[in-house]
């Protein structure tokens, strides 16, 4: 019989503090950067041996895994996923899983779309759009132990595009993402299980959204490939207990080599980004 | 050899001509809602046989269908869409079919989802959410033969949530989805590819889209089991030559009959819409 797994806000905690770690190691499993000899196997065994790889060299180092699903479902490789997570959930049950999906959709779907993420790929939270609104949301938040992690203010450069954009609700007039941050902190978070997604490119907007939500997780990517800067993004992100974000970096960790050297150098990068946030807690 | 498909306009334009219909046909098959029969079925043969057999009932009377991949990935059913899309391809060439998935992600994993949409299951178009800005959009775009329908005025209870707050940019001040509406029809249209998404439970919105974005095709969600009124919504939405909608129906036909003549009543169904809408045009 198997074991229930925590909920995902303790399980964080957890990891946070055993870990002591605040690194999020992304999963995207590029095929054209992967290394040279993965390069050679079927596309399904490539996925899979990179990935798993990846797990198991930057276990000791991470706080969360992140795949995104992408890179797998562009591959029809969704059965490759459900054994990345099963083989996470085995042989490193303390981390958390973060399905990287997105999604976003009317009541009935959504319920489909937790299904999707909690049941079948047994993650332990998912990313979701906030755009159609709260009953888009509300099925994901049935499922009481899993983390529901909601965009709010996006690291890319089209981010501003709409969430950057001034709204006027009641007396607060404000840029969207943070209409966002208080609808999911003061409205939307009725289990506590609720964290946001914030870019690290703009460390006073996280900081705008910390003083918004308290200790609510703030996901951050944006660190490295896209040029955040890590101590403004930790001194504007981190609770009063020196935790409350999860730095997400992918490409720096999982690509930090092409060669058959790509586990060790994995290893190399997220211990030195874990050391690096450390120093600056 | 296999000869590659019209663009996803002229395919759209053609159907609403030669098929003399403005329906869209949702596909969200739910096991539960099924016929009793197809339920004793293992779950992805009953999807694909319920699937195949309205797609031939609807045929005659559809100017699009619009599988939801919410309900295959609930079942890890991937495979099957991918064959329904192939069989709607191969039997009912002159229908383009939409990917319903309501994507929306940075350039790198958007370029993902635009090979799994348009590389994997050959969709002839695919819904997109705007909220990460014309960045997440692009990838999509550049595949210039397939239709983009982006997320602008949804129909379920929470789209106001977002979608109806005000925003001021240069000299306007309007609601988020005429913003969007804006966005998609004056910059992030450059190939003239784009649609809108807009619920049909706001015929007068529907009409202040319509004004934003010309001759732009909407897909119209709302009709029937969410209850908007298809007189004020056509009145609203058609252009000049009595076309530029694609009215969605999904329970209101696929779920006509829970009997064995389940493919009959979605006959019954799809004809009579377009019967009504027709009259109206």
């Amino acid at each position: 019989m198997i074991t229930p797994r925590p909920a995902f806000m303790q399980q964080l905690n957890q990891a946070w503090h055993t870990q002591n770690s605040l690194l999020c190691v992304g999963l995207d499993p590029d095929i054209q950067m992967m290394p040279t000899h993965l390069q050679a196997l079927p596309i399904e065994q490539a996925i899979f041996e990179f990935c798993k790889t990846i797990i198991d060299a930057t276990a000791p180092y991470a706080c969360s895994f992140k795949p995104q699903i992408a890179y797998f479902a562009a591959h029809s490789a969704e059965h490759v996923l459900q054994d990345l997570i099963a083989y996470s959930h085995t042989h490193h049950p303390h981390i958390p899983v973060i399905l990287d999906a997105k999604r976003g959709d009317i009541g009935s779907t959504a319920t489909q779309y937790a299904i999707e993420a909690f049941d079948r790929y047994q993650a332990d939270a998912v990313t979701v759009n906030p755009y159609m609104g709260f009953d888009s949301v509300e099925p994901y938040l049935s499922y009481s132990n899993k983390g529901v992690i909601v965009l709010c203010r996006t690291s890319n450069a089209g981010g501003s595009d709409l969430q950057f954009l001034n709204v006027s609700v009641d007396d607060h007039t404000r840029p969207l993402y943070q209409h966002v941050a208080h609808l999911v902190a003061d409205k939307w978070n009725t289990n506590g299980q609720c964290a946001l997604v914030v870019g690290a490119t703009f460390p006073n907007e996280v900081k705008l959204v910390r003083d918004l939500v308290g200790d609510m997780p703030l996901l951050i990517p944006g660190i490295g490939a896209q040029g955040g800067d890590l101590n403004a993004t930790l001194k504007a992100g981190l609770t009063e207990n020196g935790t409350g974000v999860m730095i997400n970096s992918s490409r720096g960790i999982i690509y930090a080599s092409k060669g058959e050297d790509f586990a060790q150098a994995a290893t190399v990068a997220a211990q030195g980004l874990v050391q690096a946030m450390n120093a600056l807690r």
